[in-house]
C-alpha cells in the first residue's frame, strides 16, 4: 500500500536549507540551553550522545515547533495551528503555542502513551484522537483545517520543522568543537518520518548520516534503498517505538535524505530495549523506545563507527509501568 | 552512641574556603562540561535542578575527587590513595585515579549496590569490603593506611573534597546568571556526611542552605539543632538512600554548616520514592534514592521555597531491578 501525501497539507514548497537551520539554531539558543552531549565509551571508542530527552517537553520536537511557530505572521498566529503527532511533536507544538499565545489543536493516535496525551492537554492544547490503523492522521488534520482554518504544523513534512530539528546538529558541532574535536563525521539518528534525519543532514553537511528505524516501520530504509518513497506495509505491525510509527516519509524529507546518500538501518525490539537499559545504567537518562533506536543500532554492531559519531537520544516520554517492565526484563 | 573521628585520618587541619571552591571549579571546568541546570515547575514556581547524575561516574563526587587528587604531590601520587565510600565517592576517586595514573584502594560496604561495586572495580580500583553495621569504615581505612601508606581521600571530611563538591554551586550561579537570574538565594542539598552541603555553603555565601537527610540517618539535622556533633543512633536503621548513610559528620564539615546557620530537613522513604518518580516523568533523569532526597523535601512541602531555589539531584547509580520496583510501586 502506498499512501500519497495530501497536497493541501504541504505548508510550503520551499526546500529547507542550512541557512534556515542556522537561523533556527539562533532562535532556539535564545530560549533553551544546549542539551548535553554525553560521551559514552563502547569497546574502547567514544560516541557522543545528544540528550534530547532533557528538553522541556522531553524530546527534540520543541526545536522545530519553536522555529515554525515563531515564523508565523500575526494573522496566521491568531488563526491557530493544527499539529499531527504520536505525542512528542504534540508536546513541542503545544509548548511553543502556549508560550506564544497561539491556539493549538493536535491530532493524536488514540493509543499514544497516556503520559504523552496527558502532557499535551496539560499544555493547553485541544487533542483530537484518531485510530492509527484505520484512519489517516493527515486526512483527519486536513478535515480540521478545512473546517476551522489555521496553519498545519506537520510533524516532519515541513521545511521549518526540518530546519528546527537540525538545530541539534549545530549545537553538537559547537559542543564537539569546545572539546577540540572536529565533527561529527557521522550522525546516527532515530527516524520516524525523517524530520530529524533531514535536519541533521543539513546541519552536518560533511557527515555520514544514518537513519535508524524500528522493525516493521522501516519505510525510510526501504525507500532510500529503492530510490522512491515506499510506505509501511502493515500499519498494525507491533512496535514499542511509538514515536517512530510513521507510515511514510514526505517528498521534502526524502529529497534531502536522498541527496545526501543517507542510508537506513533497522533495529529489533530487543535491541531497542537493550539500548534503553544501557542509557539507564551508563548515562542515567530515561530514554523512550523510539528515542533509543539510534543507540540500539550502535550497541548491536549494525554501524561501523566514525571518528566522531553523534547519536541522538531523541526522547524520554515513556509510561513508568512500561519502562519498569523493560528495565526488569 | 557517638563515634569520634579518628584524628590520624584528618588529612589536613586547614579549613575549606570560597577561594578553594573557585580554584576547584576552574580545574573541574577544564575537564568536565557543566551539568545541566534544569527548571522544574512546582505549583507555579520554578526550581532549578542540578543534574549531577549526568556526571561521568553518575554523581557529583567526581568533583571533590578530582580537586583532591590533582593537588597531590608527585610523591603522594606515587604512594596511592585510599578512599572510603558507599559507592559514589568510590567511583569518583577511582575515575580520577585512573585518569591520573594513581593507585587507588576503596573501602566500601559489603551491601553497596552491585552497580556501584562493579563500576568501581571496572575503573581499576582495588575494593576492600566492610560490614556497615559491625565495622567502622574509618577504622578499616586507618588500618589500610598504616599497613600500606598513601593518602586518605575521605568522602566528606576533607577540605579538598568540600571545596570540590562546592564547584557545583559555582556552576549553578553561572548558569542562573546566563538566564538573567540572580542567585541561588536558597540551596537544598542531599546530605550524607555534609561534604556537598558544606561546599555549596561556601560557594553560595548569600544563600539559605538546607541539608536533607533520610529518616533514621538524620545525624546532621540533629547535630545542627543541638549545636554539637551527634551520631546516627541505629546503624541498622533501614534506608534506600545508601549514598546518605553516614554515621556522623566531621568537625571540618560541621564548622562550615554551623557558621552558615544551615538547618536540616528529614524525608521519608515514600517521599524519596515520589521524588524519584517525578524526576523520571518530568525530567527524564534516573536519580538514585540518596540523590532524590533534596527534591523529595521540596515536593513534600517541607521547605518554604526561595526566589531562586537550587536543588541537587546528586546521583543516579541505582540497580535496575530496584529502580523498576520503585517506578512500579
Amino acid at each position: 500500500m502506498t499512501q500519497q501525501s495530501p497536497d493541501p497539507l504541504l505548508s510550503s514548497a520551499r526546500a529547507p536549507t542550512l541557512a534556515g537551520v542556522e537561523r533556527a539554531a539562533a532562535k532556539v539558543a535564545e530560549l533553551l540551553p544546549m542539551t548535553p552531549l554525553l560521551p559514552l565509551e563502547i569497546d574502547g571508542r567514544t560516541i557522543w550522545c545528544k540528550a534530547e530527552c532533557l528538553q522541556p517537553v522531553g524530546a527534540f520536537k520543541i526545536r522545530g515547533a519553536w522555529h515554525r511557530l515563531t515564523d508565523l505572521t500575526p494573522e496566521q498566529a491568531a488563526a491557530g495551528v493544527v499539529g499531527v503527532s504520536s505525542g512528542n511533536h504534540a508536546q513541542g507544538v503545544a509548548w511553543a503555542a502556549k508560550r506564544l499565545g497561539i491556539p493549538a489543536t493536535i491530532v493524536m493516535p488514540s493509543n499514544a502513551p497516556r503520559m504523552k496525551l496527558a502532557a499535551t492537554r496539560a499544555l493547553g492544547a485541544e487533542v483530537v484522537l484518531y485510530d492509527r490503523v484505520t484512519e489517516s492522521r493527515d486526512a483527519v488534520a486536513a478535515k480540521l483545517l478545512a473546517e476551522r482554518g489555521g496553519t498545519l504544523v506537520h510533524a516532519y513534512g515541513d521545511p521549518w520543522i526540518i530546519e528546527g530539528q537540525g538545530s541539534a546538529g549545530i549545537e553538537a558541532r559547537a559542543q564537539l568543537a569546545a572539546r577540540g574535536i572536529a565533527g561529527p563525521d557521522q550522525v546516527i539518528a532515530c527516524c520516524g518520518g525523517g524530520g530529524l534525519s533531514a535536519g541533521l543532514a543539513l546541519a552536518c553537511p560533511d557527515a555520514e548520516i544514518i537513519a535508524v528505524e524500528p522493525e516493521g516501520w522501516d519505510d525510510v530504509t526501504r525507500s532510500l534503498a529503492a530510490g522512491e518513497i515506499l510506505s509501511v506495509e502493515d500499519l498494525a505491525y507491533p512496535t514499542e517505538c511509538d514515536a517512530l510509527q510513521t507510515p511514510q516519509t514526505w517528498p521534502i524529507n526524502f529529497a534531502v535524505l536522498q541527496a545526501r546518500g543517507v542510508r537506513g538501518v533497522v533495529v529489533t525490539r530487543d535491541e531497542v530495549r537493550h539500548a534503553m537499559r544501557a542509557a539507564f545504567e551508563r548515562l542515567h537518562l530515561v530514554v523512550e523506545p523510539g528515542g533509543a533506536a539510534a543507540l540500539a543500532a550502535v550497541l548491536a554492531g549494525k554501524v561501523v563507527l566514525g571518528e566522531a559519531t553523534l547519536v541522538t537520544l531523541s526522547g524520554g516520554n515513556v509510561d513508568p509501568q512500561h519502562y519498569a517492565e523493560i528495565l526488569a526484563g
